[in-house]
């Protein structure tokens, strides 16, 4: 039976390299990086490395960069920190974030007296930054939480714009990045960014394993209290194996990346084309038949499928061994619509069903070739 | 060069059986457990399969088991959640607690309006079991956080009295579990635990993966905000290799309790007597000697070493090899004194070297003559 995975924007398979570098610190190292003597200081060398390599990319200092079990516990990490300790009374952000922002928010607001502003959209999901600076105009204390690109439609976020936009107003300034890390060169020495977040099964590295970058002297506290790992930002022993896997993993994303990335552009670019004629009354949801406004790594496509029928579109698509995603992972078990598409298309648009393909460089255009062909038996039928 | 671990209460080498089911895992199953399709279904089957098969050796029921990244967030999890979800007004622990456990309750008696309450131990470290019951006694809406094992000196905790003394007086009970997961039969359907932490690389399994055991209805809420992972109660995607990892850990670690229990006892056994006999003047801190008081996988042990010698100790050790420990592992890069020994030692005691030997299955009785005759050259040198 075919098989095609086109959920990259919900997790990735491990680059070969990645499992092997992870295998072999799984049986080879195994001392506690807090242990003082040769074992754990063979771990702590390693630990350290990887923290030097990652944020050579982004560059910044080793010690900015924070290991966490993830992109949400680095989004949690930041955010609830900037509330209890650092003062922020005023938290501006966007309705078509992750979860992993949204709901910490949410239960920011419960638990502490600040005020959630959402920033307006447009019919695209792009961000209205008059707004923005509107909103900063008559906040205390804020920050802002932004995601640097979309999961689930890709859009890509004017981080300049944003961080000078903050540090006029003097707001912090958090960005989820789990989809733009590994995927775009980011420098963080140029662009203002207090926080953010980061997560390796994102760009072919292992689950569990992520990192949050914290501007110096930003204050910022733990989440997980207890030993003194992380220079006293993240207690916990360490998962070396994770770590060692995810700056392996960064590293060859980093080192090819203009030619992965060219060549799941073609794909992507491959794939507007085939559904522009095989099935003509598709239409893209927020940017992403964009180039610039959208990641090379998605599209996110509503199609011309009447209502009655759309419902058994997804199930379709696995009984032929598609891999693909109606929102983000954590929503497609349930039946929930996405809150992303929710909020920027119209009841009418919501009708239709919308699907998310997401590409790496593990995928073809046979793959393509495939979908396009199964979507129009589908249509068709 | 002679190499020997003996500081498996810091960590533990993984079993190689455990490696073959990572790598198998990185390799085969990367889809992400919370998507619909056949990648995520597969991921999400064997997510589930370890959950059952690890809440079957506790007596409970899948649901109740939470993956976390180790043993501090679940400390934290619990913790953190009985007192701003649950109405907690008071914790009462001990002073010779993980830092996991202390540091979060210190931080929580910060953030909240939360009275802190310590137990009385014997020069042992022992809990005074009437003390505790004076203290619920006149506890208002009390949590008692109180490790199984103590991953300092050994000491076991009398769990089902203290869970029913909890039970008696209306307090919660949290335990530390993290020494004891893998080392002890423990029946939760007979003891009435409401939260507990266990960390896989404390029984041959990965880092960076644990979980807790929170008990059905408890109302507990999650530390980490955002996806819908792990019933509601942990945000992420789930690090699947990490977990199938610990389930393996695990799975052998008690089909072969009794084996290695008895195995990894008469190492330390051995080790007792040839002190005893080697280096008479030892002393075992807390009751470390004893087969019931304390785990048969470590000895704690004040060394007849004039206190001038004492600071050369370490590292003379480290430099023939020998993997130990001062205190536990998140201190030991430090130079400050044991927080568990300090609590039971007096001044005198503490100015004499005390080091921790934990044993594993991966030991042999040559590791212990080697360091019999390591501290022996050392002593009388
Ligand atoms: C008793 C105890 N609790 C908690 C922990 C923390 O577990 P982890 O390192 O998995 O966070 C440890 C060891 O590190 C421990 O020995
Ligand atoms: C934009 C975004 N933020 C956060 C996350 C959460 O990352 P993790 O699964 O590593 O916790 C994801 C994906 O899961 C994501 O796409």
């Amino acid at each position: 039976m075919n098989s095609v995975y086109l959920d990259n924007a919900a997790t990735t398979a491990l680059r070969p390299e990645v499992v092997k570098r992870m295998t072999q610190v799984l049986n080879e190292t195994y001392g506690n990086a807090s242990s003082s003597h040769s074992f754990g200081r063979s771990s702590k060398v390693l630990l350290e490395q990887c923290r030097k390599d990652i944020a050579r990319y982004f560059k910044v200092s080793a010690s900015e960069i924070v290991f966490t079990s993830g992109g949400t516990e680095a989004d949690n990490l930041a955010l609830r920190s900037a509330v209890r300790d650092l003062g922020i009374k005023e938290i501006i952000t966007s309705r078509i974030e992750h979860h992993a922002v949204l709901h910490t928010v949410e239960q920011l607001e419960k638990e502490y007296a600040i005020t959630l502003k959402y920033v307006d959209l447009d019919e695209c999901g792009r961000v209205n930054y008059t707004h923005l600076e509107e909103l900063l105009q008559a906040a205390d204390q804020p920050l802002v939480s932004l995601m640097h690109v979309n999961n689930e439609i890709g859009n890509i976020l004017d981080l300049k714009r944003v961080a000078e936009l903050c540090k006029s107003y003097k707001a912090l300034f958090h960005s989820d990045m789990v989809q733009s890390i590994g995927h775009y060169q980011i420098d963080l020495e140029a662009i203002s960014v207090d926080f953010m977040a980061a997560s390796a099964h994102k760009f072919h590295g292992p689950k569990g394993v992520g990192f949050c970058f914290i501007r110096k002297e930003s204050g910022l506290k733990p989440l997980i209290f207890g030993g003194e790992q992380e220079r006293g930002y993240r207690a916990g022993t360490e998962a070396i194996h994770n770590i060692v896997g995810m700056a392996e993993a960064l590293k060859l994303a980093y080192d090819n990346l203009e030619v992965e990335k060219q060549y799941i552009l073609e794909l992507k670019t491959y794939f507007v084309e085939a559904l522009k004629k095989e099935l003509p009354k598709t239409s893209f949801n927020g940017r992403c038949e964009s180039q610039e406004d959208s990641t090379f790594t998605l599209l996110n496509v509503c199609l011309p499928i009447a209502p009655e029928k759309a419902s058994m579109l997804q199930f379709q698509l696995d009984l032929k061994g598609i891999a693909c995603s109606r929102g983000s992972a954590c929503q497609s078990g349930s039946n929930q619509q996405s809150h992303v598409l929710t909020a920027i298309l119209d009841v009418e648009q919501l009708k239709q069903p919308s699907v998310r393909f997401s590409f790496s460089i593990f995928n073809t255009k046979d793959d393509v070739d495939y979908v396009i062909d199964v979507l129009k038996a589908f249509t068709t039928a």
